[in-house]
């Protein structure tokens, strides 16, 4: 059966796909917070079903620690490349939770958009990719390549488990390459492939300026505040035009190479629109454009930030602690290790040194990720977005984090084309996240010819072109 | 019956006054909090019940919009003074819960202390003026001066309502001075009078920086972060002494006088016991005294900031929204509508231009207040104190501020002696308020003998030495 048959009965069949997602997209999967456990397992049951069902074998939970993966393969292609299939079925927090126009579990379509938390991310690129190996495994009876599906539940926090999860199951999870789900494109018109992302350091940072709070009548003027002295750390990381300003930072940062922003101004990125999207004004490190400050320049942000009385009303209190999420995007070249220390030293420099300063780091850090442009994966896809748009897709950087890409690198030499639908001003993990039908379309269209044209490749093949493209990139 | 048998009366009955001061303690009485109504009417029942039964006349609830005053006066004292009897039964929130040895409401005597919500702020003390008043019309049938209780419900809200009650019962709270149970001791073995207090102004700041929240590696190193924006406004309000960086403010400031220094250096002040009270070292205004910061100087405070996600795990989200939470303290000679001005002003003028900050005031500032040195109430104040402890009173000021004063001086023309027993360590607004048993005690010993001493006086007598008094302190 040819390709064009099996992208056809997909699109034919959007009403029933949506259902699926939407039933997918009710479970609240939130990873990070304890009180969502429940939607964890609805969303495990619901996969490990929906795998059996298609036809995959071996279809299990790989258990790490935390929150599992679910996985199932289909090994009936000999001699052809093996594709790990990657998603993740958990989802960002739902809070502030009275900003959403309908509820984020309630997935609700309009104007052509299906809100819901995780419709972008990335809920509905992974359905996409299991409804395309369902559809080849339904009619074809088999797939162009191998397939070894696995769906992450740790994305948003980090991926804690994942390490060990690679490790313990490194035999199981052996592949070719990988195809993500995740890492959505980065225009709606022109065809883009990703080759980049930035990596992630995270930690939270707590002082403490007294034994307890204090009454700002009694003492107020003659003690340290914990809210104040959190304020002038926090002022400190950024300069007037909100670059980073920690030169132990700046110092091992390696310069912008003259392709990558070669590459960067060829892609047509509309600052005004960027603009008018946040409401606001750009603001960020001076001579980069936006698109580079974006993606291959680090960004130093405050995610959350507390200290005292924060409910109704008023309380006359001196508050002796106070706390800062703080993540750190690091570019290629940056060491996270190296960057976090650089950050955590200048934070005990700024520190008082009568203010307690504690950092709870995770240790969940990850480098940047880059895919050389020669590799099988980079080429197939070039071919089927060519083919499907008539145009040449241009190669983009991520401005967002995938650390799973590095993780499957380092422990089983695999690199990862990123194939996911989502669009950037789909409001990920922020109230009102949606996606589009119309992407749910086109991935439809793009992923059974992707699978195909990798089908094309022996694994030989495969595997000797890939190398050749990794040492030409070296 | 002379006032000696009184005393000893109530003296010999501290395990039934510490029953019925902790059956009081066990309401939830938080004024700041709509969820805590329930406390809030329990507590006035309690009192209006506990006025009935000793024997005031016209006990009323005095509605002014708000949480209502709870009333009651007795009059069979005609051409004697007549005094305005003050206490609050609102007490702080509670939280942080968890930080509490046991919970606040369930009130507990550990080493002579009683800990819960409200014991030291200012249960304890009004439990004292309340059994006074109704030892000396049990035992004795009448009071030494006539008498009104006024029993405020908002004192820790910053008494929105008391203007519009005032004005409303004007009438019925016409007296010829007050006496509040409220307004700390300043030392635990010196007689002290408390001659003044700070005023206090409060708002609460909001800023926007985008009109919703970003994701941190879409948008990060492009946009400004409302964490970052609060931060640097909230840093630039203090230099690094922690003494307050606004010009505006600090220009209308009256310098402080060569008496007020001098009184505040007679009163020994132990700055060691000071700094290992509150496990930090001490931090503020340069060529200051601590105890000089703490009364004669303004404060500015953050009583509690916040802004992005502050729940368990991470979320990697730039925040388009941050809050802040502002007190600034006052004293003699600031007016409370100009020092806002001028903290607002520095505010606008630090907030930079694509940043959208809004203040919301409530409008409840107020200055701060001084008696007078030859006020009637000093002089009684003055006698009682030094018979009962053989030592001069020492004349102090106080840092935390007491709104009430000037409410009643500007509107009735009242001058307020407190004569609360609280001491400054019982750590209120915080966890672990406690009252002590001893001070208690010593309350009951002081109140009545303070009447006595007041009744001394005729009505005549009284309003023209605290006339004379009023004058020449002008």
């Amino acid at each position: 059966m040819h390709v064009d048959t099996i992208v056809q009965n997909l699109l034919s069949r959007q009403s029933e796909i949506v259902d699926r997602l939407c039933a997918f997209l009710r479970l609240p999967s939130v990873s990070t917070d304890p009180a969502f456990i429940g939607g964890m397992l609805d969303a495990q049951a619901f996969l490990v079903s929906w795998l059996e069902r298609m036809g995959l074998s071996d279809v299990q939970l790989l258990d790490g620690g935390g929150h599992p993966a679910v996985y199932g393969a289909w090994n009936g292609a000999p001699g052809k490349p093996t594709l790990l299939i990657y998603g993740h079925y958990d989802v960002q927090p739902p809070d502030p939770a009275e900003a959403w126009v309908t509820p984020p579990f309630e997935p609700t379509i309009r104007d052509g958009r299906l809100y819901a938390r995780g419709a972008s991310d990335v809920k509905g690129s992974t359905a996409i990719a299991l409804e395309t190996i369902a559809a080849f495994l339904k009619l074809r009876g088999a797939c162009p390549v191998n397939v070894k599906v696995f769906l992450e539940g740790e994305e948003e926090t980090n991926s804690p488990s994942l390490r060990p999860i690679v490790q313990r199951y490194g035999d199981l999870l052996q592949a070719d390459g990988m195809i993500s789900a995740d890492g959505a494109r980065a225009h709606p018109k022109i065809p883009t492939i990703n080759v980049g992302s930035r990596g992630i350091v995270e930690f939270e940072i707590s002082i403490r300026t007294a034994d307890k709070d204090l009454h700002s009548g009694r003492y107020g003027g003659a003690v340290r505040n914990a809210a104040h002295e959190m304020a002038k750390i926090i002022a400190s990381l950024h300069d007037e035009d909100g670059a980073i300003a920690i030169p132990g930072l700046l110092a091992a940062l390696p310069s912008v190479s003259v392709n990558a922003r070669a590459d960067t101004a060829r892609f047509p990125f509309d600052e005004a629109a960027f603009v008018e999207n946040i409401g606001a004004r750009a603001h960020g490190e001076h001579g980069f454009s936006i698109r580079e400050q974006l993606t291959l320049r680090p960004a130093l942000d405050v995610n959350g930030m507390w200290g005292g009385y924060t409910g109704f009303g008023s309380k006359t209190v001196i508050p002796s602690t106070a706390h800062a999420k703080l993540s750190l995007r690091i570019v290629p070249g940056q060491d996270p290790d190296e960057a976090s220390d650089a950050l955590k030293a200048h934070l005990c420099t700024v520190c008082p040194r009568d203010v307690e300063l504690s950092i709870d780091d995770p240790g969940t850090g990850s480098k940047a990720f880059n895919l050389p442009t020669e590799h099988p994966l980079v080429l197939a896809a070039k071919k089927v977005l060519s083919e499907a748009t008539g145009q040449e897709p241009a190669l983009v950087r991520l401005g967002a984090s995938i650390p799973i890409t590095v993780i499957f690198q380092e422990l089983l030499g695999l690199q990862t084309l990123m194939f996911g639908f989502a669009l950037p001003d789909e409001d990920i993990h922020a109230p009102n996240e949606f996606f589009r039908l119309a992407s749910l379309m086109e991935g439809l269209s793009a992923w059974p010819r992707l699978l195909e044209q990798l089908g094309e490749y022996s694994a030989d093949e495969f595997r000797s072109m890939a190398a050749e493209a990794e040492s030409a990139a070296v």
